[in-house]
């Protein structure tokens, strides 16, 4: 009988547990709500009934782990997770404890910070297959991260590392909201990108742009400057072009700092492809320090929102 | 009879090797020049000639083992040198085969690069003995560093960690000559400071400054501006703030990456102190994310020049 392992990832909306193989295939998935809004005991009795559910379907197959993919900050010991966004009455809550009693379950059970989960899904099954080293970047609504030391994920000595995000490319910037200037998420993050074209295309009507959105500037969102873009609108074009080299930017200081080559880049807003990723290559290959220049690269994550599960599968791996 | 070891500080004019105890005390010094101009056999004569020397005024000590902190990058097996900036005919030459056979020698003998040597030294006897974890910066011409992981150096996927001063703070910045944009060292490395205030003082005819270099625009530098602040020219005060500020904008970037809450700074301008210090201290807990700011602290380094023989030494313990 081969061995498999259950990674859940945990969302703000739904919780998905997958039964994974130790080659990375998600063979059955089960989906229930989060019930974010009912606090951490009704959302740890949401998970362990994704991973009964499952259990149950899958009775066939030998399980030896289960990992858990969890928004917030996850403490160094893998118990306690502080403070998700968007979940409720949450603090500081030992979610591991807490599955396990559900549970009544005798399986090691793993949690790891879901950007962690991600870069070491890519790690072990992804882009970052042959790759011991690399930084990995969710760039959507915020942006996110993780490093990978060695293959593994590297915590930090607080448990808080990849803030990657709020990193600084320009010291005079705007005031993030974090408290910071200049964050990297401040400039390209979701809604700042959106900002920032909406700024740029106020004097560039002609823009296919705005025929897209029907001349609301409300609806200027990336999803759209990518549309335009592709169909070769030369503003939708230069917005794109400067965002994948602002990450180059402050990929570059992170690549000269740690001695990395690689970074690997997913999340919403990476999907727009070579229009981001190759200013991105060339920003990056221009600022790094001379011996890393000829292998610097910024590749695209292939995991998308797999990613979650088959991170938090790798944790029990 | 008490263990002791030698530690050697290659500079691009002198040789400076120390016999060091393992509390970290120099007992005693010799020094010679470094022939950096007669190239890479010559260089590792002189070293020789120091070891043998000090070995020779010491000999009723046991030496364990000998380290070198040399400039410019060591490889990963900690043989070969990478072009030290100024020293002639160099290339990659094999600087520990070369110690090893010009010695006869049968101890230990460990090289590596002069900035992760120093943020060695101040993490075993120096302002980092507490910490586990740190950025060293050594800011002075360039701006140089080390990472601490771990109490050991952290050498990076390709032994180059550390190019810290080649972190971006400005997208929009001037090119560095290492070919990135807005690197911190391009504003804050001595050369571009001292352009950077007398730049600044142009319209500012009545600061000290002006008095101290005689009205000679080409005497203004670091340490000027570091005696005019000190008797209370605003002028230089400023320049000196917003030095530090800046440093203090790329440490927090790395710390927020890399969840660290230490960071260490020598070299010869941040003798000034203070005036430096405080400014950077206060952009630090601005910057960083909530959860380090309660703990982030940038402290100056303690060893100063001695830095480089202690490391050297610290290789070996």
């Amino acid at each position: 009988m081969n061995k498999y392992v259950i990674g859940v990832d945990l969302g703000g909306t739904t919780v998905k547990a997958g039964i994974v193989s130790f080659d990375g295939k998600i063979i059955n998935t089960v989906t229930t709500p989060t019930d974010a809004e009912k606090g951490p005991e009704a959302v740890s009795r949401q998970i362990a009934k994704v991973i009964r559910e499952l259990k149950k379907a899958e009775k066939d197959k030998e399980i030896i782990g289960i990992g858990v993919a969890s928004p917030g900050m996850v403490s160094l010991d893998g118990n306690t997770v502080e403070a998700p966004p968007n979940f409720k009455n949450w603090g500081s809550f030992p979610l591991r404890d807490a599955i396990v009693a559900e549970l009544g379950n005798r399986l090691p059970l793993f949690i790891e910070n879901d950007a962690n989960a991600a870069a070491l899904a890519e790690s072990k099954f992804g882009a970052g297959k042959d790759e011991d080293n690399f930084l990995f970047v969710i760039w959507g609504t915020g942006i996110g991260g993780g490093i990978i030391m060695d293959s593994t994920i590297y915590h930090g000595p607080h448990g808080g590392a990849g803030e990657f995000g709020h990193s600084s490319i320009d010291y005079n910037g705007p005031v993030c909201n974090c408290g910071n200037i200049g964050c990297i998420e401040s400039f390209i993050g979701q809604r700042y990108l959106s900002a920032r074209a909406t700024e740029y295309l106020e004097s560039r009507k002609d823009s296919l742009v705005w025929k897209l959105v029907d001349h609301d500037a409300s609806k200027i969102e990336p999803r759209i400057l990518y549309d335009a873009a592709m169909q070769d609108d030369e503003p939708a074009k230069n917005i794109m072009t400067e965002a994948g080299e602002l990450l180059g930017v402050a990929i570059s200081s992170f690549m000269n700092t740690m001695n990395f080559n690689v970074a690997i880049v997913g999340g919403g807003i990476s999907a727009a492809g070579d229009l981001v990723f190759q200013p991105m290559n060339k920003r990056v290959r221009e600022s790094v320090m001379a011996p890393l220049r000829p292998i610097a690269k910024v590749l695209p994550a292939k995991l998308g929102n797999q990613a979650g599960i088959l991170g938090a599968a790798g944790l029990v791996m």
